[in-house]
């Protein structure tokens, strides 16, 4: 008797049910039938209503608010899809939360970005295929391979498919921990870099003293903050400010993931900001919609990497551009 | 140089904080500081401001409402206490949530007790402490030590403090799976015991179908429905009515861990039960609280069991007789 | 150079060398080329006379007596196959020994059920397929997947094809931690239950008295007494007897597992029993047969149940009707 | 709160109780209240009957026939004490059996001796005490520490303290694969050695051809055969029979392990042996004794290495003079 | 028998002897006996000399050029240690070499830094002291724990010895991706930060040419470059010409390591800069050593963590001032 | 979308291009695009050049001189492939560097060749191929499969293509820990076999005192000294002039590993042998070849024994003739 083939799958969990539907699109398939839901208790029951015996599976879940909950759902979904004899099982993470905990900056701080990598490789998953991790270290927490993508093609476009004049455009790094990323779209848009010269990196999100210290020209320049995350809006709020108080024309914000914490919409609307260009690994409920959102989807990125995965092609073109 | 000596610390998460204390106060110790909060986007975190490193240390913890950041509280604090060189870290979980997902009752679904065992293994806890396990087999998803202790010398205690009659009463067990549970507590009370033909056992917490045939003599008797747990109320609160139905004269429930999820406590209430007697080892909010409940503490027997373990002394006494 | 086909073989050691002849039928294929001996000094020897290089291997051996030998067969048998390079070694098991031993139920017991768990795991079995689990939350001792076959639908259906009535039957449970698995086979045959009261489940096995109290109603019907194992035979034998004196007008007995230790074929045929319904999960020596004994073989069970696996096809259909 | 001292404790299992006894005597302890027996099954149950928490235990063992039985005693009793909450478990295997089976010879060979270090180690053993391992290699299956000892000076003291005279002496090697033993022995004499060139070493236990071709001088030689293991008595009888041929003038056998399976005893006083110098590593039986049999105990030497385990001293003296 | 002492031991292996020498020395211990030497074919022989049974081990080794001879001295270390009965083995490695592959930066990258925490980890050392990783999340590769010394306030207590006036100086990081070291040291000594906008990090050690573009003003200040490690020199010293370009009046260099691989100190005393202040983490050898070199020995830093670690003190006062 | 078929790749690292060159030939593909260079502080950078996700890949390199950093380069590389996607890194290690530190021979000794296994089974290896182990055993330090193969065929083809005698031969062993070896090629050969009592084994490469004793007839034949390895070449070199001595007529040299390490290659030139017969296992460059050396490729065997790998079938064959 000759060897039987797997099949492909793909799952969504509770966390990115859009984003996944349009994962699904780009990859041709729908998505596999399971449900996720709570028992009054708070206890998560995972349902997967096809059968998986060999087959190649795809769950789709960012570990984003409700997190524990997220990641609980992704962790009980592949102990039950291992149990029920999946031939692989990657966890598709775009937004990978407690990824700020990434190391001890303190005595007795846990590390739990790298707990929750312990967490999934126990579990055994196959391979995990993310999206801007805060720090690209992270990726080693793993032993498993991981496919670590960049949205940054996908942001610089934004500004290049809107004709933005790199001669009078500054990328701005928030503070002095991010001046990679900075360098990194500034490299995507041909435009010098500046620094906001944040002393207390940590807390920022909740102060809102607005830093003086800016290194760099910023003066006449339309200028684009970039970070990772967006999470309370204050940090790229006073940073906005702070820019326009050194002389900026303009200020856009830009990041990845949009967690859009507490009053972040309300904050982030009545900023000084131009547009705050985001992308949906995190998905952005109508109630945190506002007029300066501008929602770039990742679907079509994610979609094409699963097929490249799938088909054992080098994920490298993914790299290069995504834009057009 | 000599060897330095280990000292031991009591730490509570925010499940247990009540019972926490009766614990610390039975050991004869405070409770070790240290805290445990959310940020705005729902990642919890640990901050233990005071030396561990080399300690023998117990964290109090139920995996209780809401489950999920209960369950990540521990395994975080555990992440924390092993980074920082704690000789040993014994989880005390009063109350084991998930212990009903103990096996694959249907295809393709996870056994979540004993994910949360692999969790905390991976987690290298060194030893685990706990109470009235869903089944006693949850023992054995382990490899590091558990001891098991039992709530029903306590629950036991209540009746013969107040004088019942063991030649009136019976012990009755809600389903067929529970029949063991009710052996245990009718030995100790010296009664015969019944049970309730619930076809549907795990479907009944949502049913209100009262169950007919009771299998055993309760007819005139007094009553009691002794359970491991009491979620919705709902069977507790139809076998009460069923009991009734059948001729019993008056009925009690029992039961270790009062999760009290949804309306419980109305159901509980309105129900045909004279008492519902049941233990701390998930705290019952103020807003949770009712005329019939009779909440008893599991702080002597835990604190009694953390005092042995740390003298190497064998728990074997804590099984015999904790009601007086 | 493209991938080569892995091939599909099978091996029996020396505990159900008749059952593994059956279930090859089903599956056809021939078993493999394999044999097991003991040196003088007890040593097992393991000989593989045929390349598994790359195949997909599935052992057959039941974990019964002698218990240990036959264990220790399974685990060389499986480290002699992975250093050979199978690409998958599934291990079918259907008689999990030491399957009692589930958890501590005394101080300083071992659990002895986990200890097996733990060996296969880390002998590196890719799955393992096993019947009627003494608990069902054995599986969860498992990371690997378990495919657990129920033997019920096999029973009811003796009953079933020799037109038993099921308004003037009974399925009894020999004690309280056996209940479910009555209620499962009175389901399937439509009648109540009832339970014997034996207050000294562990030790039932060694004693002769009689259990006097039965809850439940058995008078002039015919019983069903059913457990997963018959050991000694003596717990079945008094349960008849306690029944016949209840009123019951005929016992069977039936039971996945024929242990039959000791002198359990003479108790049994000398018993007040009709018939004793089991199946060849345990080779049953000639030596060992009686009247009144009724064998029914899982080896078309199993069989398909290998065939579905191998063609990645969900095993739910297994569980619906055997009998037809 | 300050530490808690563990306690140091000894047990035996079934297959070297009189052995036991003479290590408990040599390091000045009782030996502790353990028993293990077999159900009608064949499963076995360990009972240990006094508290070890926290304790440092011995648990002494030869896997010896029954070996499998004796294998699994040792396993069952090691996760019994581990959950137990034993501070180490140290395993002393006077005799580890298996160890032939130590590389793979041909193809689908298991590795049965690392199957074995696999088995311990998985269980969590905290060392291995034991006795002339069958290849020195066998100490590196193992990441535990293994503490090795070496018979040879005892085995060497019979023949001193009996006044021998080493110029008539010559040690000789039953094989080419034992040569570098027969070394050991003959550095501690003062001997030259010989070899005897037996073609076929795998199977010389069972052949009853006499090799002719001896390597090395032996005439008018006092020659000591000597072994790990006396299993059948095959190799040293026919050794002895070549011996004579080749005009030695006495032949003496020794060996550390007398594991004297079939009709060993019966074949070893009927030889040319003048005497068969053993030691008590595997227990033997009254009815496996015999006239030409001297069986000296490794008692003494084991007990030593406890109490310098125990005190955290160095083994290496006892590799130098046990014979006086 | 009461519970033995363990002893505490440090041993230096080859690559930072006089490092060890002072270490040993604040710790108030000598140097235990062992020396680790190469065959002529390249393997490395480890003997340790002195009983360490029991033991509570320190191994002082930077893994640093011959870097994998000194890898492979710790791991063979190590695996003697275990295997001899170490209660306790402890890494000190000053610097850890490899840290700079830390990610993957392209596809089929490895990540060097987790493989060498995975190799430690696999040999089972008890914890890891380290200095100034090159990034911090290298902790959280790591399960066990890693206490982790921070040179940079022996670095800062050069300046404040020598009198230097914050109100005239800046500090300077040599890239983007180092700006918050430099932001840690200026926090020290109350000077401003500027960071040089070298766009080629990964290449920048090739290439000779100067950065004309930084982001901060540095006009008639004196500059402190900082930097983790100094490698072949050259990008310190193309950062100490960019700065005087821009006009800083004097140029310092400091880091942590000082690997000086090929023509580094001629280039460095040839350059720009005033002194070059670094540690002893690297052994400097005679021949490495230049006018303009300022060594300081972090001897005293980590003696005094390895006291702390050893009577269960926390380390965190080690994080304020070294430099009184 | 069904299941993407595996590719097969073979690459080479440093230690054996040339061998890998044959490999490559005999499986009829070109080596895969990869390079592996160190930088100038001696850290290791491996470039892989084409992809590889879900490929079947084949590393091939011995560890041995500069023999720590081949093993970091293999190490190194199989974490890129794993990271990198491959489905299969079977490394290939034609000679298994510190294969002699396989025991602990002394007290404290670490067992390197086991910690060696460790590490590549730690880095997830599949499968090890190699080739004669320094003891068999060392087969058992892994858990994934071993194919071990064996140079003895093409070692004896040598002097049967060479029409040797073998009447007039004898094959020698140079120690009595090689006997077994040289048995084996004595049966290969039909020759008797003889033995060097060198009394000093560990020590005898550093020596020069020549043995005088032997032990077997070597007066008048031709005698063939085997030996796994040649390192120093002292060893093979004085027993050459022990043979001489004792009447050999000419004598040949014969070892599988040519480690030439010192002045081997001066030594065996100027040596009484006839002849030195050895592998391309380990790279001979040209500055260590000399006359009298026989250089045979191993390069078919393993290029034979990878194709066999891949195709499923078994190795067996391998084992027979390789000589014609």
């Amino acid at each position: 008797m000759g060897q039987i083939e797997p099949k492909m799958k793909l799952f969504a969990l509770n966390a990115n049910v859009d984003l996944a539907e349009k994962i699904a699109k780009e990859v041709g398939l729908s998505l596999g039938k399971a449900s996720v839901k709570q028992f009054s208790d708070g206890e998560i029951q995972v349902n997967i209503d096809e059968s998986i015996r060999g087959s190649e599976v795809y769950v789709i879940q960012s570990i984003s608010d409700p997190i524990n909950d997220s990641l609980m759902e992704l962790l009980i979904m592949v102990d039950a899809l291992r149990r029920a004899s999946a031939s692989q099982i990657n966890v598709v993470i775009p937004y990978y939360g407690y990824s700020r905990q990434d190391r001890k900056a303190r005595s007795r701080e846990p590390i739990t970005a790298k707990l929750i990598a312990n967490l999934l490789e126990d579990d055994q998953v196959t391979r995990v295929l993310t999206l801007d991790l805060h720090a690209p270290q992270i990726q080693g927490f793993f032993d498993v391979p991981v496919d670590h993508l960049a949205a940054s093609p996908l942001l610089a476009s934004y500004f290049t498919d809107h004709n933005f004049d790199p001669e009078n455009m500054v990328v701005v790094s928030p503070d002095h921990a991010s001046v990679s990323r900075a360098r990194t779209l500034a490299e995507k848009l041909g435009t010098p870099i500046a620094i906001i010269d944040n002393r207390n990196v940590e807390s920022s999100e909740s102060l809102n003293e607005i830093p003086t210290e800016i290194i760099g020209g910023v003066k006449g320049k339309v200028a684009i903050v970039i970070d990772d995350m967006i999470d309370t809006g204050t940090r790229i709020t006073i940073s906005a400010q702070a820019l326009k108080n050194a002389g900026a024309v303009k200020v856009y914000g830009a990041a990845t993931h949009a967690i859009f914490s507490r009053k972040a919409p309300e904050i982030l609307q009545n900023s000084l900001l131009e547009k705050v260009i985001v992308t949906d690994s995190i998905r952005i409920g109508e109630e945190k919609k506002f007029d300066k959102l501008v929602e770039l989807s990742v679907g079509p990125l994610i979609g094409n990497a699963i097929e490249m995965i799938h088909n054992n092609e080098p994920l490298a073109p993914l790299f290069r551009s995504q834009s057009k």
